[in-house]
């Protein structure tokens, strides 16, 4: 898939934008270990990726290495976080508080990968007013409303798979304009809403299939 | 990325593996409406996918459809449970039992998909000998031994960063085979390690860039 990006009107790639916080976090590790430049060399070899490709990557972020120097860490690590928009926290709804909702709920690190989950809701009247991971757990009902009060665009799904399409319907009613689905179900929504599925079922079907293709050629 | 199929010598493609695991969630509610056939064209109109591209999917799986009838709902279930050894409960180990290592511990249609997470493995004091989700934590320098001793093939790591690279080490030297990598890093390991990469931080850097442009877009 590529994603055309309005700023400079060039496509960029999908694998580009899910390396670019690999190279970020490892940016930060270096960062924290007080060094002050890095080539893609180095960076290709410590992260197992061609060198061509991550400069390649790393150009779509406005920046280029220097010759014999490379990049300044502490720039390039700002041009991603930029890039990304890390630096623009975007406000999420979450719905589904259970084991994956309340896992989702308490990553501190989404915050610093400019995510803020701000609302969690859910049907379960045993859940409903009560705390999860700092955040009050809501009615479901009153989601769509809140969404278009508070302009939140960003939807999360963690709802089991029977629910997930009743909850997408409220997403889009209050104005939501993008979902990242963690439940197993293709959901139906209007073209222009932007749906990313994180399908931990369809993963597990690739790995157990390799893996089971390793152990029968291993027999 | 091809994936060869050592029953058949012909090569799978991932996002066939992938859609499989939809396909199969859709049958399984038509079986518990009493639906007994169904058509491709029926699956495209429910799933928002093409029929030619199903027939295609479904026919890696060895069942082909019958004109006029379709697919028999209950044979078609099972081929692709056998297709994708979910009868054939694949072992594991989970390293890491924080709040994303106990919301996998928990996630009990796991084992309707072929997969039983076995034990749970951490460093942390407070968590060793406590049961997560019914699961007792054990040290993780037991883990390698372990894994050895119970043949267990397959690791999943819900680490933070930091610590996921040691314990791939770990798992590696304790015979597995396959790693279900939940940490936002690239892991070093031997090539024929099967690795696969769940990078929520990825996931949700192209989300996040997508919806910015289109809210540029719409401003």
């Amino acid at each position: 898939m590529m994603i055309t990006d309005s700023d400079q009107a060039r496509p960029i790639p999908e694998p580009t934008l899910r390396r670019l916080p690999t190279y970020h976090h490892f940016l930060k590790t270096l960062e924290a270990e007080g060094r002050e430049a890095v080539s893609c060399s180095t960076m290709g070899r410590e992260l197992n990726l061609d060198p061509t490709q991550i400069r390649k990557d790393l150009a779509m972020t406005g920046i280029t290495g220097r010759p014999k120097i490379g990049y300044v860490v502490t720039d390039l690590i700002g041009a991603i976080e930029s890039f990304l928009g890390w630096n623009d926290i975007q406000q999420a709804f979450l719905a589904g508080v259970g084991n994956l909702g309340a896992a989702l709920l308490g990553y501190q690190q989404f915050n610093r990968y400019g995510l803020d989950i701000v609302a969690a809701f859910d049907t379960d009247e045993a859940k409903i007013g009560r705390q999860v991971q700092g955040k009050e757990v809501m009615p479901l009902s009153k989601m769509a409303d809140l969404a278009r009060r508070m302009h939140v665009h960003l939807g999360i799904i963690t709802t089991p798979a029977e629910h997930a399409q009743y909850v997408a319907d409220q997403m889009v009613a209050g104005g939501i304009e993008a979902i990242w689905n963690f439940a197993p179900i293709v959901l139906s929504t209007p073209e222009h809403i932007i749906v990313q599925d994180e399908d931990l079922f369809s993963s597990l079907a690739v790995l157990s299939r390799r893996l089971r293709t390793r152990l029968q050629a291993m027999q």
